[in-house]
């Protein structure tokens, strides 16, 4: 049988999504062993999106198949018992067996938070990004805009990125203010390796007036990593949320991150 | 010379506020330390409000005194590069010598913060406070307008409070829903020991539908500590906020926490 589930996690808790050897802490390591204590077997999880070492996801989705017969409320209250404090699972549900984790997911939904104080912010100082700079939201919305659509995003794709194709497609970007905080909101079919951290990076050189509105077009025009800039750091990173198709008829969640509602504000 | 400053800290990061014997950390020891190492000599500080262990501030604010001329960056940001990760200075200020952080404040503002999910919530676990029930925040805020006014707050005064009396002047509470997450913001003239943790643990009875609306209106009657339940857990509770004359002219900034706007939506 095969259940799809929604994890939350801590990125500052763990090394990154993926498992490796050693039993390094990742969180599918946790996650899975956590389902194999439920099921009393090995079970294997698939994600819809591997975050690096540092991003959090308040929407991550993954699969796993298994023979053990359990209800819902074995698998989440009883599979959060058997995990760290640093992730839970939000909701497990039985899905057919055509459901992919990765290859049925559409789009995926991501938020980056900047603190935006000129004095490094002690709460949850680490759990967010931190730019010192006053930042001009709106103009880094405006400069967003030239990301929409079909795109070939070279210039916003890390070295060691494993697609075979820099294009995606970018649904939406908007970036607004809530008290001292930037949020940019981020949705698209895919993402390239750290495509939304070099993009915050471009975004925040333009909000803090060091280049002008117009300098993502021309980046999005020159397919040129060595032109974008800085790579924002992980920690002001969500993975919030993942589409897939209304037959699975997957359980809708306040995205997050914590009191930031899930719908876009007017720009 | 006098200064005031705002202070910022994670209260899950520290043993409390009030500097212990040998070196417990705490944040006044933090703040004292970092402040002596500027001005080059021995400096005391005078809070606002002494908070608990694992109780957070956004709007702390304390005073101290000075033979040390130095700029307010001075301060601000060299103070800061002394403090550990979970405290930081918002802002320094000179004040006049009949400023006094505790004596002239005329009312503290606090946010209880509760994430109101089924599910243990992975994200910020241990820095605010859960609640697996829902909760119906319109009756919580409807309990609450019981305790407007100059009242007797006995029943929600702990054990091995030093007030002089349980009078109180509740300028507000206010209850309100923002995504999932349940936020009583409250403000008094000043506060008993342990006040709004008790009275945040009578409102999530009553949010939870375990105790009527007229619970709160009774226990205000009853002045008696040992009806009003539970003292909710410090991880929720932020200082966020003290109010001085405007004569003091001290800086204003957004009280958050984190996105949370400094304004009362309507009710």
């Amino acid at each position: 049988m095969k259940f799809a589930a929604g994890v939350e996690y801590d990125g500052q808790a763990f090394k990154g999504w993926q498992r490796q050897k050693d039993d390094v802490h990742t969180v599918q390591l946790f996650v899975e062993r956590s389902l194999s204590k439920i099921a009393n077997h090995p079970v294997t999880v698939h994600c819809a999106g591997r975050t690096d070492a540092g991003v959090h996801a308040t929407g991550q989705v993954v699969h796993f198949e298994t023979d053990a017969v359990r209800d819902e409320r074995a698998w989440t209250f009883g599979g959060n018992t058997n995990l760290p404090d640093g992730v839970s699972f939000k909701w497990v549900k039985p899905v057919s067996d055509d459901f992919h984790a990765r290859f049925s997911a559409t789009a995926r939904r991501y938020r980056y938070v900047i603190a935006n104080t000129p004095l490094r912010p002690a709460l949850f100082g680490k759990h967010l990004s931190w730019n010192r700079r006053p930042l001009d939201e709106k103009l880094m919305h405006l400069a967003a805009q030239s990301m929409l659509g079909e795109r070939d995003f070279s210039s916003f794709r890390a070295h060691g990125c494993q697609s075979n194709t820099p294009w995606r497609f970018m649904r939406h970007i908007h970036v607004f203010r809530q008290a001292e905080y930037v949020i940019i909101d981020i949705k698209a079919n895919a993402f390239l390796y750290h495509m939304v951290r070099n993009i915050a990076g471009a975004l925040m050189e333009v909000g803090a007036g060091l280049k002008p509105v117009a300098w993502t077009a021309e980046l999005m025009e020159a397919k040129d990593r060595s032109q974008a800039g800085i790579t924002a750091p992980p920690n002001g990173l969500f993975l919030v949320e993942v589409d897939y198709p209304e037959q699975f008829n997957l359980p809708k969640h306040a995205i997050g991150p914590l009191f930031l509602e899930s719908g876009l504000p007017p720009c």
